[in-house]
């Protein structure tokens, strides 16, 4: 059958347009969320946050209508192309999560997580713990009965529901052994690598002060040279970085500190990659429909960490950029030699804040975040318990202690925004990232080269086709397997950090 | 009956729910206006004009949901205190709009409409009236169905039908006197005015270039000056300046000419005299209720001429500005003295160009378009009779003829966008500015004391109270009538203009 002329008649032709609409009210309110964060008048908070709840409310409606479960039964059998058959896999998907949670549960989550969130925001600057901790326990419990509808409906354990929610397809028993691994690895590799960068001389810090207005030209400069397009983009400023916007129309917005122009600027690097991402998802007839969506989370953090880290601290890019920063700022003499700037750029040095992290250590915190809200999922730690585990872990894995709360387990913003089963796809995707740039450099020399040269483009193409332009047609581990011919192995990461850190000039 | 305690329970609380509801999609469209306008990238357009046009249908959808009408006709027995009396006609006011026109009609006039705008932004450019007229022909055809469809619901003839989608209330046969006294008054009044500046040495124009960043600058001290609230708005450029976003949270928008301050700046106030009546409308219970919305587009011209005509060309403002233009551009000498940029701001002469022209010669711009409107409406005159019809009338009214159509009947986007009925409210914004000042000074006379001071408190409070805290309460007569003792009278206008233009020194 031609899916594309039967559309108007057929029960998968009604989703494709029941899903449209969907993604249109997504798209307006990414817009809206958007400018919630980068444009924004305080006094517009709260008219906004009804809007966005009012759009959150009808796209749920539609997604949840009394005619979709006979609609995907009816789809299923209308001889449908592959790419059809994806998007109602996908649809399927998105329609078994909502129609999953009863509305009463959903009302009690959002409440749960606006309640918190907002006393987090006091609780974190005080660093006490005991301020938020009744509302976490409110909130906790309701993620809990939300991973167990979900997980009843899934046929799955109740941690897995909530990461199939970012990651679908994202099972604990399949980061287990790699986060063990890893963990094992990291325990010994960290201390090698201090030791190693103690025997050198260390990096020589560039003199601010970085004018926030040539941070941003440099920004746009650099962002440009990888291939993003401006006419369906911008870079704003906003207190939390983030990408946002629509695949026609992403949003990046960052924030400039001018005493040090590297925050700004690899945070744009890393939010570049994933606006790359979202800029080359499947488009024409697929744009709007589920299969035209980000694969989930950990593709969409290797994208953003194949740019920044893979790319963009590597020493060939480095050297391409080095120049450019020293006339961006004016900057002269050894502090701005490429050599220097590179070791700059992989300094290793273990902290209490996730977010500040270096290359080696992220993993730690990730790994920390896993295990400890594993346990709280399933009930084997008591909320009361979590400060002190926490700084025990990181006495354990980083050897460090965090001296109060404020920089402990009050740091991020997940567990007290709702977001449990979230942070192991930030490693994850570390660890796709090095696979995908490894295979993408073992598949065409024109790559690396082309990095050395400041020419993106044969990267963005890879990635276009391997990855970018797949969508969500295929199913993590499947897209792994496509484009660097296995699924993730952690192999790839170390032998990455290895050569970085240790064996690296 | 304690309304708001009853409202979960009545037609009338479950009225207020949906038109809340709708007045929340309407906010979030126009925040994506203004997004679109002022930040978006070209590429986003296409998905953006979706998003928009399923805002529109899902709260037309609402609007004309089948309870609509029962739950209108009994709110009406529920013995609802007077705000809600209004608020309950105002409601079935827009239902009565919505619900006149079939589906069809509006997705008919709805293409018409687009269509038509895209292909006259071409023709205006190559002032080729025939290139846009088949196009033009077709929305006029549906534009008249419009008319006829709500004129029929609404027993009013078909203009009337769509001066009162734009200004409830509005009907031709109280504008047709005032608009021919004013006529008449013009006729020997402009060419005496231009006798009496012939007399007098030209005023001399400040020299530029005026950097964007000082007009900016100026541009926000006055809107803070007049009482405009930077937690709830924000000033940006677009190529179309207006004010747009919602009561909380209002967008104004302007454009800068480096050779001339001075557009951009009395752009601005105008946009402020807007932004101050959408801020001040009334909030708490009534936001988002119809009662609360601003009157209608008469009054709201009123508000934003008030401030740019009747407030910000005054000789007293001028007095209290002309240092601080004067230091915010570096400038000196005698073209930066108060005298003179009072004489700058007034000059009358006749253009081609309706949205350039000074404050005497507008209504002529205005009744040209209103006749002529009426007459096509009506069907009293041929859509290839209008180049030469409005030629002549520019002849006869202003003594110039247009070179072209470019400057000619394709200046202005209303007819080519499908607002008809629209031009009228411009004139008589204008007129009832006039009243409303006047009265506000003869009540109080700190209102004047403070213009020239530079203190507005004592005026906004007044409009504050008479006009915008008065949101849709009444009807325009009344409002008026309330505010000024007596109904639109052209008498008051007449004299500023004189008092302005030929008494002044």
């Amino acid at each position: 059958m031609d899916g594309a002329r039967a559309v108007g008649q057929t029960a998968y032709g009604r989703l494709e347009a029941i899903f449209r609409r969907i993604a249109l009210l997504g798209d307006a309110r990414s817009l809206l969320h958007w400018d919630m964060a980068a444009m924004m008048p305080a006094g517009g908070a709260e008219s906004r946050a009804e809007q966005l709840a009012l759009l959150e409310t009808l796209s749920h409606d539609m997604l949840v209508a009394p005619e979709l479960p006979d609609l995907l039964d009816r789809a299923g059998d209308e001889g449908l192309e592959p790419w059809e058959q994806a998007n109602l896999r996908e649809m399927r998907r998105h329609w078994t999560h909502a129609s999953a949670l009863p509305t009463d549960l959903v009302e009690a989550v959002a409440r749960a997580e606006s309640a918190c969130e907002m006393v987090w925001r006091e609780a974190r600057q005080k660093a006490d713990f005991a301020m938020v901790r009744p509302l976490l326990g409110e909130l906790l419990d309701r993620v809990r009965d939300k991973a167990q509808a979900t997980a009843d409906r899934l046929g799955l354990a109740p941690y897995d529901a909530l990461l199939d929610h970012y990651e679908p397809g994202g099972r604990a028993a399949e980061i287990d052994p790699l986060f063990a691994d890893l963990e094992a690895f990291l325990s010994d590799f960290i201390g090698r690598v201090l030791d190693r960068q103690r025997a050198h001389p260390a990096p020589l810090t560039p003199d601010g002060p970085f004018p926030a207005e040539s941070q941003r030209a440099v920004g746009l400069e650099m962002m440009a040279a990888l291939g993003f397009d401006f006419d369906h983009g911008r870079l704003d400023t906003s207190h939390h970085p983030f990408c946002g916007g629509t695949h026609d129309d992403v949003r990046l917005t960052t924030r400039y500190d001018e005493a040090d122009f590297a925050k700004a600027l690899m945070g744009v690097l890393h939010e570049t990659g994933h606006a790359l991402y979202d800029l080359g998802l499947p488009g024409g007839r697929w744009r709007g429909q589920p299969v035209a969506d980000a694969r989930g989370m950990v593709i969409h953090e290797s994208q953003s960490l194949l740019i920044e880290m893979q790319v963009c601290r590597s020493r060939d890019f480095i050297a391409w950029a080095a120049p450019r920063l020293a006339k961006a700022f004016g900057g002269a003499g050894p502090a701005w030699a490429a050599d220097n700037l590179y070791r700059l750029g992989i300094r290793v040095r273990p902290g209490f804040i996730r977010i500040d992290a270096d290359e080696v250590t992220y993993p730690a915190h990730v790994i920390i975040r896993a295990r400890l809200e594993r346990a709280l999922i399933a009930g084997d730690m008591k909320l009361d318990d979590l400060p002190a585990a926490w700084n025990e872990s990181y006495g354990r894995l980083l050897g460090i202690t965090p001296p109060d709360d404020g920089v402990g387990c009050l740091q991020d913003i997940h567990w007290y925004c709702g977001a449990w089963g979230y942070f192991p796809t930030y490693t994850l995707g570390a660890m796709s990232a090095a696979q995908l740039f490894d295979a993408a450099r073992r598949s065409d020399p024109a790559i690396a080269k082309g990095v050395a040269d400041g020419d993106f483009r044969p990267l963005l193409a890879w990635l276009r086709r391997h990855v970018h332009g797949r969508g969500s047609f295929l199913s993590t581990r499947a897209l792994m397997t496509e484009a660097t011919g296995r699924p993730l192995d952690p192999a790839v990461f170390k032998a990455h950090l290895q050569a970085r850190y240790l064996d690296g000039a």
